[in-house]
């Protein structure tokens, strides 16, 4: 990766206009699976297209930056904050400092600067990171540490392709404890600065498996003794009535697809929410949260 | 309303800019309640800044205009598409209008006229409707309503300012079935295009009330048997633990501040709801949508 980085976080250079990849964008090879050491991280940045230096943020928001200041999975190459964020930003780096870690000092920048790396939409609050992805999981570490806990459950992640959505499992996977979320390789978002921002902190916490077969991966769990728990609106019980597990994957379909007949046929039971009337669709996330209070609580 | 509207719905007109509120904007008079018969819908439109015809899209995206279009509460003006829209805005205006509606064909606009008509991050799937705000509702009538069903459940939000979480919960509150969304007259945002977008559809189907005074609701709710269940981190039991009322009103805080102590005071048991670690918070809408399930299943 160091060859491609020319950025010098100079604030006054106008970066390009697409420093930063569009909402939903994926930069990732789609059908092949490199060996694992000389391939890129998932999410890892493409080379700059010139020389210009340019204002990379991968990560911005309060919560999301705190989490990433705090990791010491992540390795961040520059912060970058506004005016009005600077003292937060210095509160956030002594913090982070003060727990073993080793950040600079921020780099302070027009706030038309910090908008401009950004999407127009993006919700920065001033604070922002240059910094690495983290390093793939694989699905044999998560069932490795997961082996000898009382309780275990995994999420699996049918063709969610909005980042929002997949920012806001993460979220409720982490809050109740989840294992992992298991996506597609092919379609799920990759963990960008919107993902990020979405689940508010909780990426730098929760293990995002990308798959390239949703079914083997079923299979795989199985094997492992995960009970493979689809959320089918077909499901002639309610999640609330299904058996208790120790180990469960939970697995949920897109809003309007739903779930693919090929991953719906591996999964051990069919079971629906305790929903009712014409409107009776949740938002993924919710259907996730909801689904890991009811296999948890 | 009438004499106010001047659109003409003429595509080759350019809108002015801020032909429709901003995100979270709030058009409503603040602190004044006028008498019901003179004053205007909640969300109502302001008189329009000049005589130039403009396009004013109310409500966009599939769901939320489907909805809108079989709604007989509803009132509709225009019904606009872009091309690629065209065919299925038809197919949806013959399946309203076989329900009883009377909609007039749809008017096709340029996409960049449509896109020109909304906030720029809008997904409109080439679809919206320029329509009237539904009526206000009010607690007696949805307390009347509820008096003799078998379970009542009513949520509270206080301090939620998030069209987009305002969406989402109306969306799982329409997905459970619960009665009515109480929020704040001065703090919560208008049912505008984003909330309905966000609610896909929901937003037809669910009361949605303001009201000035929450803590006052409150207790007009237990005057009326409801059981106030505040949601709280520093609840000693779980709301899975809490016993199990007729009728519930489930109060709420925006992430961050949480409820305030006016409000919280006001509930007769504060719960908390089992997420772990140190990313234990959930987003509003999701923590709506556990805690739905939780009293109703």
């Amino acid at each position: 990766m160091k060859q491609q980085r020319k950025n010098t976080g100079g604030g006054s250079n106008k970066p390009p206009k697409k420093a930063y990849p569009a909402r939903g964008s994926d930069n990732r090879a789609k059908d092949s699976r490199p060996v694992k050491s000389t391939r890129p991280a998932r999410g890892a940045r493409e080379a700059p297209q010139n020389d210009s230096p340019k204002i990379r943020i991968d990560i911005y928001g309060i919560h999301a930056v705190e989490a990433a200041l705090n990791n010491p999975e992540r390795t961040i190459h520059k912060i970058y904050v506004t005016e009005t964020a600077e003292d937060m930003a210095y509160e956030l780096i002594k913090a982070a400092n003060k727990n073993g870690r080793d950040h600079k000092p921020p780099v302070l920048l027009e706030k038309q600067t910090f908008d401009r790396a950004l999407p127009k939409d993006a919700v920065h609050q001033g604070i922002g990171v240059d910094c690495d992805p983290l390093q793939d999981v694989y699905l044999p570490d998560i069932i490795n540490r997961a082996a000898n806990k009382a309780k275990s459950v995994i999420l699996l992640l049918d063709q969610v392709t909005d980042p929002h959505n997949l920012g806001a499992v993460i979220r409720s996977a982490c809050a109740f404890g989840a294992d992992a979320i298991i996506v597609q390789s092919r379609h799920a978002p990759e963990l960008n600065a919107l993902v990020a921002k979405t689940a508010s902190g909780a990426m730098e916490h929760m293990s995002v498996v990308y798959e390239t077969n949703l079914a083997r991966a079923i299979e795989n769990l199985q094997e492992h003794g995960y009970f493979a728990l689809a959320l089918d609106e077909r499901g002639e019980k309610t999640i609330g009535e299904a058996p208790k597990y120790q180990k469960t994957v939970l697995v949920l379909g897109a809003e309007g697809p739903g779930l693919r007949p090929l991953v719906r046929d591996k999964c051990d039971i069919l079971v629906k929410l305790p929903t009712s009337g014409n409107f009776s669709s949740l938002n993924v996330s919710n259907a996730a949260a909801v689904s890991l209070y009811a296999v948890l609580a």
